[in-house]
This record gives C-alpha cells, sequence and structure tokens, in this order.
C-alpha cells in the first residue's frame, strides 16, 4: 500500500487530462434509471429534490455531470455570502472583516493568500493582512495577533500554516482569540463539535465543505456508512465528528487499519484526507458510492509550465467508473474551503454584533 | 432491536446467577492452546507476558477467570493509588482531596456518593461532601462548587448528577475549574483527547477504565478493529477518541446505524455503551473478540430482595461463548470507573503541587 507503487499503478501517464476526461465531454441529455430524458440544464443538483436524479445516473455521466456543476456550486455560495454580507451593511452598517498573518515567503502560502484575499473582495469581505519575514520572532507574530485580537474591525484571524521552524505553532495558534477563529481549530471548539448537545463556534472550513458539498447535492447522510481515511486535526478527525453529528454511521481508516480497502468499501460514503496520491483504488470502492477526495498532492509533470500537476488521493480514473458522484481533484473540495472560510468569518461577524 | 424484545429473547429467566454462571465454578487447572497447563493461581493477567495465555483459553472457561482477576485488579490498582498517596504525603505532606456535591435524595446517588467516599478512604485521599436539599437553588449549588475551586485541599470535584430539573446542569458543570474537573467532560478536555498532539488534563472515568482494563490484561489495542456501540457523551464517544488514540481502527454505532449486528461482528475489541439491556446478542460477536460492557440496567426480579437485578447491554449467556474475554455486569467495567476517578484525583494533586 505504498503512495508510489499505487500511484504509478493508477496514473503512470503523465497527462494531466487523463485525470480529469469527462470535464471535456458534452452530452445534452441524461437518462435516469426509468428512462427519464432531461436536458442537461435543467437538472439542477443545488436542490435536493432535483438533485435526486443524479443519483440515478450512470457514474461516468454523474462525475462530468458534478464537475461542471461544482463551480457553479462555488459561484452560488459566493452568491448568498455576498448577499448576507451587503443586508448587514445596509441594516448596521458593518462590514465582515478577515485578518490573515503570513510568516516568509513560501510560494505556495503567498497564493493561498491571495486566494483568501481575492475571495473575500468577491464577497465584500474586509481583508487585512500582515506579512512578516522569514526571521521574524514569535512574539512579533504574537502582537500581530494580539492588535487583531482587539481590532473591532476584524472577525476573523487566520495564520497561514506552515510557521517557520523556529516558532511555537501550538503557542501561536492559541493566541487567537476563541471569538475570531474562523479556523476552528481550538480544542475548545473541537471538544463542542464531539459533544452531543454543545455547538461549536465555528466548524473548521473543510470538513464544513465536505458535508455543505453533500447537502447541496442533496446526498443523505442519515444512517449511512461513512469511511474517512485519515484522522488529522484538520480534516479527517473533524470531518469524522461532523458526519456522525448528521448520524452517519463512521468508520476511521488511518495508517495502522489492517486491510483499509475492505473497510472502505462498505462505505456509502467516502472521504479520503491521507495525503497520499492516488492511494484510493476503484477496487476500495463500493459501486455507487459517493466519494470526497480531499487530498492535494504535487506529482511532477514535465508538460506543465509549473513542472508538476495536483492529484487527489483517490485513483480518479478507477474511482469514476464505480462512483455515483465524486469530487476532483484540483477544483472540487478546494473552492469549498475557501468558500467556508468566507462563511465562518460572516457567522463570526453577525454573532459578535448580534445580528 | 426493541430492547424489551432483546431482553426476552436472551434471559426470560428472572434467575440472575445464571447470568453469571461461571463464576461459582471452580476448575483448578487451565490449559493452554499449546497444552501447557496451569495453575490457576499462577497464571496473573495484570502482567501482559503472563495474560497472554489468557487469550488462549476455552472462551467458556476464559470469562469465569476475567471475572474473577477483574475484582483483584480493582485491588491491585487501588493498591498503587494508595502507596502513590502515601508517597506524596511522606514527601511534601499533601493529601490528595475530592469534593462531591450531591443535590437532593435519590437513592441511587446516595449510594454512589457513599461508594466513592468509602474508594477515597480506602486509599488515603480525603473525601469531602455538600449535600443540598432537592429544592436548592442553582446558586446554592454554584456556591459550593465556587468553595472547592477555591479550597487548596481539593483537587477534584464531581457534581453527582443527574441534578434536580430545575437546574441548568450545563451552566453547573461549566462551573467546576478545569484544573479540577476529575470528571474530564469540559469540552476543553474532550478537544484535546480528539487531536493528536494535545494531552487532556483528565481522561474521563468509564472511557479511561476500559482502555486501563484491556491493557492490564495484556490486550493489543494497535491495529485492531474496534466497535463502539452508543455515542454519549460520557462513554461511547470519548471512548472511541481513545481506542483510536491506541491506533485501533474505530466504527461507532448508534440508534441510527443500519444492521449493527453485521458492523458489530467485524470488531476484535466491542465496546457496548448504549443502556439497553441484552441488545449484543451472541451472534453479534466475532469468535474470539473481546467484549466489554459499559451497561448497567435495572430489570424487575422479585427474587431480589431490592426487587431488581443490574444488567448489562450485552447478552452475557451467549456472548461468552463465543467471546475470547468478556467482562460482568456487575462488577466489571463499574469498579474501574471508581479506581479511575481515584486516579484521576491523585493526578490532579500531583500536577497542581507539581510532584
Amino acid at each position: 500500500m505504498s503512495a508510489s507503487m499505487v500511484f504509478t499503478d493508477c496514473s503512470s501517464s503523465t497527462n494531466a487530462a487523463r485525470l480529469l476526461p469527462l470535464r471535456r465531454r458534452r452530452s445534452p441529455l441524461l437518462r435516469t434509471n426509468n428512462g427519464v430524458v432531461f436536458p442537461r440544464r435543467l437538472i439542477n443538483p443545488i436542490r435536493p429534490e432535483a438533485s435526486q436524479f443524479t443519483l440515478l445516473l450512470p457514474p461516468s455521466q454523474l462525475s462530468a455531470y458534478s464537475t461542471r456543476w461544482k463551480r457553479k456550486l462555488q459561484r452560488q455560495i459566493r452568491g448568498e455570502i455576498a448577499a448576507e454580507v451587503l443586508r448587514m451593511k445596509d441594516a448596521i452598517g458593518i462590514v465582515p472583516g478577515l485578518a490573515v498573518i503570513l510568516v516568509g515567503d513560501r510560494e505556495e502560502s503567498a497564493t493561498y493568500v491571495s486566494k483568501k484575499k481575492e475571495a473575500c473582495e468577491v464577497v465584500g469581505i474586509n481583508s487585512f493582512e500582515v506579512h512578516l519575514p522569514e526571521d521574524a520572532t514569535e512574539q512579533e507574530v504574537l502582537n500581530s495577533i494580539s492588535g487583531f485580537n482587539e481590532d473591532p474591525s476584524v472577525h476573523g484571524i487566520l495564520v497561514q500554516l506552515p510557521l517557520p521552524s523556529h516558532m511555537d505553532e501550538q503557542n501561536i495558534l492559541n493566541a487567537v482569540s476563541i471569538e475570531k477563529d474562523v479556523d476552528g481549530f481550538h480544542p475548545l471548539n473541537i471538544g463542542c463539535l464531539a459533544m452531543r448537545g454543545r455547538e461549536p463556534l465555528f466548524v473548521p472550513c473543510t470538513p464544513k465543505g465536505c458535508i455543505e458539498l453533500l447537502h447541496r447535492y442533496g446526498i443523505p447522510i442519515k444512517g449511512k456508512r461513512a469511511v474517512v481515511i485519515g484522522r488529522s486535526n484538520i480534516v479527517g478527525m473533524p470531518v469524522a465528528l461532523l458526519l456522525q453529528r448528521e448520524d452517519a454511521t463512521v468508520s476511521i481508516v488511518h495508517s495502522r487499519t489492517k486491510n483499509p480497502e475492505e473497510l472502505t468499501r462498505q462505505a456509502d460514503i467516502v472521504i479520503a484526507a491521507v495525503g497520499q496520491t492516488n492511494m484510493v483504488r476503484g477496487s476500495w470502492i463500493k459501486p455507487g458510492a459517493v466519494v470526497i477526495d480531499v487530498g492535494i498532492n504535487p506529482v511532477e509533470d514535465k508538460k506543465k509550465l509549473s513542472g508538476f500537476r495536483l492529484v487527489g488521493d483517490v485513483c480518479y480514473k478507477e474511482a469514476k467508473e464505480i462512483a455515483s458522484a465524486i469530487t476532483p481533484v484540483p477544483g472540487g473540495v478546494g473552492p469549498m474551503t475557501i468558500a467556508m472560510l468566507l462563511s465562518n468569518t460572516l457567522i463570526s461577524a453577525k454573532r459578535i454584533h448580534n445580528f
């Protein structure tokens, strides 16, 4: 089950297009199990009653379909947030604000931060940024956090990870006021997420995005078998807690699990968040299962200008033939994460101002 | 899967002795798989290297054996705590103290409280008690908690549940200082339990007792399939988090799970904490699995002076024929819970006094 072996088997070709082949096909009509034919544009998976049809489609068509709709979904959620931001501004004159603290010059981190700022702009959320040099002291970072904690125009604070190795990450994250911890990683938040009858202030963005995807596509969770692959603090563990809150029967697969394939094949919903290129093969998927791929693994690709392409934890080419719905990488969960960050910032502003 | 039906099927007789038939039998010798014969008293499951033999025994003998040893285990743990309490007193003159707040006159609660006080006495921990009348105000309870929070001779505070209905339980529990919350139910504790790389101040007593049982009997957890039946805040959820910390592959079965029997039958370790008399039948257990029964359900029994007897969530009579080890009810997990309460009080005193 070594990653390299799996990767070689599943995607020996470096042609990125082959991983998402269906995004290029277009068929104007979709046929359901009972023979009813719809023009594609009339089937709206955003509305549950319509998206039930989605589950009846042949898997290969469905994945193409999901892919196209995912972008619309992102636009739709952003639209909803923008409308609410505007309503709040009109009613009480408050504009939600998100502050991002970036330390050092990692190109990837800078890209993420600029994506977040751009997304804020689109929905009308104010964004603030502090960019500290790689050799900044921990105290300088703590000072920035403390400033944002006290700034009433800031409702969410995000420290872009990873931090330089000379800083104590836990110490820095602990300094973020829990009322502004839009990442939702504070242990108090996680505790409330785990406990019945408690409500966390914020739900971590990527797990929240996974559940939102299922909801928006009208995919039932209650009573379903769900397998989460990976048990990280930022995705696997909280998404398992969320699925359980939604009454799924949850199993968590991790590096010590014997025969992860067998357990995964029992799942109606598979969420892969393990960071291993193409680890989840087609044979791991139960026919008709819904697959959410959280992995974003860079893989060398000489045909790309950047020299690499992004690949998920799931072997898309195999899984799409078996699953009833699957998220692509990139373009699946990623955009949802940013949308949920905006959503959390809005929630924070509304709570602080009792709106 | 209604409880009454299950109960009727599994233990239609009201003869309590039939549920724990093996506690009365005595066979002087135990034979392992490879034919080696030990006198019972020489096999000490407290020491892992010896208790490995336990797993090789015929199931029926093993359960009798486990039952007898459980009491010794309780004694052993209490002995260890008593020794540590003494060592602390000798070294720094501090005696750990546990405060219990009891409200109202529920007989069951009074029994639990007196058991806890008695256990404190046995190991040399000071115990304090406040007993308020049923019609006490919430403020009176909060005042008692606040007094104990500030009292340096108190290292653990326990509010006996349930509280009278006119009180806000969450509000009262939140008032207990997290440094003295030996029950470990604070969301911050639960959050730290869920997160990798974090350590809770206290692990909730019953879940901790379950894991301690597995450890003391040398039952491996790492890489094993574990099924937790029930997802309560006080047992199911935290015990699942603990099993995961020990590298088990954990699934949680609950009221919305379809076909719980099928999933449970995959487990090497079953922890039942659902509060349904005899819900887990023999057919739910994989041959050789280890079963921990946390349920304590009172069942009418006219032959008993009290008019009832206590029965677990597992149909013991059936399960003991299939499991390789099983805890009885009563006398299995219950005594471990109290032992872990003592352990948590000791841990608290040691932490507060940096010992």
